[in-house]
């Protein structure tokens, strides 16, 4: 199988390497190409998302992604939009087809303590995150600014919404059974459908698990003050990109945390941290999320459970052997990953 | 002055009850009077947001609202949505023009014990959020759903922004000098929009204060692991309402959180829980919030802030004295109640 790696800005190159070393060891039947994107694309070829990045995208069985986008201040960001090394990133997940981002969030045992909840409320979390990744206010085509007045319009129709839900179903049978599906119904129309669309998929095929709906801003407030009642939490883009982040910090650090997105055809995976800029190039970023992804990667992209089990298994012993810094460690990248790499043996 | 009252729903006429009680013992001068609104409205009118209280509401020097809105399976909730009672709030908030949502999440010291967050996160915290309430996404007229497909539109003129970024920079003049001003503007126009009006409204009046523009989903975040870093927060509706959410949890119980809608007429004051119809009726629930909302009805509306550093000062003795249900504690809604009475003799 063909795996295309991008690693792109600050902290990517090096995390994204990390990732690369782990996949080697435990599946070296791997082709493994590197293609440019984000602000590394800018600097090379004037483009986020460039023609030869693209071609290699469309031949890959599974993408690993690293991070994209510069510091607040950097000059990227003063092009217009769709030069912008984040246009870049949505191009590649709308060229893929990637239309369920899966973001586990679990704390793992012994590890309480990272969580800047009290221990007796991070004990146990295990949350699924399936955010829609393709539709809603990111990329519809009704949108615009003048000087004077702006809008983007929040748009979805049933079948985006119902693929999206399947995939939240199918991966709850596979966990504890619970869906809470995510909207603000009492307020918004395209909510409205997002729960009517949500609930029949549940009732024509998945009656046998359990769906709730929730009001974006309980949920906001229940990751915080109860994470432990979810299991799968579904929700549309926008509400999943604020919600997967705000969970993304019970376990500790975002240095840890996954995710994988999802289509009818090949895979994207990739850390949810940022680019860093202000740790890049120094060989103390975790490599924990990126190594993770690789392991999504190998889980869902190419159906390897059993390797994917293996690298959990060796990161979580890493992680208790000798934490990086955002852990409060002193680990530096490359320690980090020959203690995964030895645990692979 | 005239005040009007709208107890509403569930545990609005226990709270709001508490609430009257302070307002009489500290303003005897106050010609209070209590109107319909929500689904205690419907009951009685048909409507949520009756003829007779809006004509209220337009004499009123300031409202006090309680909670809107019961179960989830409630037959209100079925209703076409501009009968639901959740429109009856909307609906008010609209025709007393009140832009700029004040929410204000403080940690008492002596209480961080209460907070999901560790101790040392949450010791200190002190943060204004400012929401924009009547723009965005919530009363944009282009919206629509039909079987297969839905939208909303999330639209702001510059006039909008700016008004209720002067409120921000207004408060923050009286704090620490600090905002945050929250958008997604990576990938959205209108808040390209929202961040330069902001840049725009600081640069012209407010140099001498600390502007800072951050992404909703980075906000997300640190209001989690890092809330102290928060002086005021300023952000559109819907991202409001999630963030306002979120950071309410924060001090450890809704019960404790007031907040006050300001336009450039009178003023609108509400405990930011919702009806909790679970224990509407059993007199226990907690009514800190809605005594701290008469608070800021007389520091914002009726510009007597003597009287509300009085009820702030006897609300937080109550407190340490003698909790409520939410917070761990015995003391009932009317105990409590009494014992914020004596403390302000
Ligand atoms: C960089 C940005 C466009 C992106 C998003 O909002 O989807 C990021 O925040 C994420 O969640 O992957
Ligand atoms: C009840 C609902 C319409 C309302 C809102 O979304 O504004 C509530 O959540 C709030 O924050 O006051």
């Amino acid at each position: 199988p063909k795996i295309v790696t991008l690693p792109g800005d600050g902290i990517g190159p090096e995390v994204t390497a990390a990732a690369v070393e782990v996949l080697r060891e435990v599946a070296p039947d791997l082709t493994i190409e590197e293609h440019l994107i984000g602000g590394a694309a800018i600097e090379q070829t004037g483009e986020p998302f460039p023609a030869a990045t693209r071609g290699a995208v469309r031949e890959a069985d599974a993408v690993l992604l690293g991070t994209v986008g510069g510091p607040q201040d950097s000059p990227w960001n003063r092009l217009p939009r769709p030069q912008r090394p984040e246009s870049g990133l949505l191009a590649l997940r709308r060229l893929m087809g990637c239309y369920a981002n899966l973001r586990p969030v679990r704390v793992l045992p012994g590890l309480e303590h990272l969580s800047p909840l009290r221990p007796e409320l991070a004990r146990g979390v295990d949350i699924l995150i399936v955010r829609e990744l393709l539709g809603g206010i990111y990329f519809d085509g009704d949108r615009r600014l003048d000087g004077d007045s702006a809008h983007n319009t929040m748009r979805y129709t049933r079948a985006e919404v119902e693929r999206v839900a399947r995939v939240a179903f199918w991966a709850a049978a596979q966990r504890r059974g619970r869906v809470t599906s995510v909207d603000k119904a009492n307020v918004l129309e395209v909510s409205e459908l997002w729960r009517s669309a949500v609930q029949d998929v549940h009732d024509r095929k998945y009656r046998d698990l359990h769906l709730n709906h929730e009001y974006v801003d309980s949920v906001a407030m229940l990751l915080v003050s109860n994470p432990g009642r979810y299991d799968v939490v579904l929700t549309e883009n926008l509400f999943g990109d604020i919600l997967s982040d705000l969970a993304a910090v019970i376990p500790g650090s975002l240095g840890l945390m996954p995710s994988a997105s999802l289509g009818d055809g090949a895979g994207l995976f990739e850390p949810i941290h940022g680019s860093a800029p202000d740790i890049a190039g120094q060989g103390v970023a975790n490599p924990a999320a990126a190594i993770l992804s690789a392991a999504m990667l190998l889980r869902h992209g190419l159906n390897r459970p059993a390797l994917a089990n293996q690298i959990d298994g060796a990161v979580a012993q890493a992680l208790r052997a000798g934490p990086t810094a955002d852990l409060g460690g002193r680990a530096g990248t490359q320690a980090f990953t020959d203690r995964v790499l030895e645990g692979l043996q």
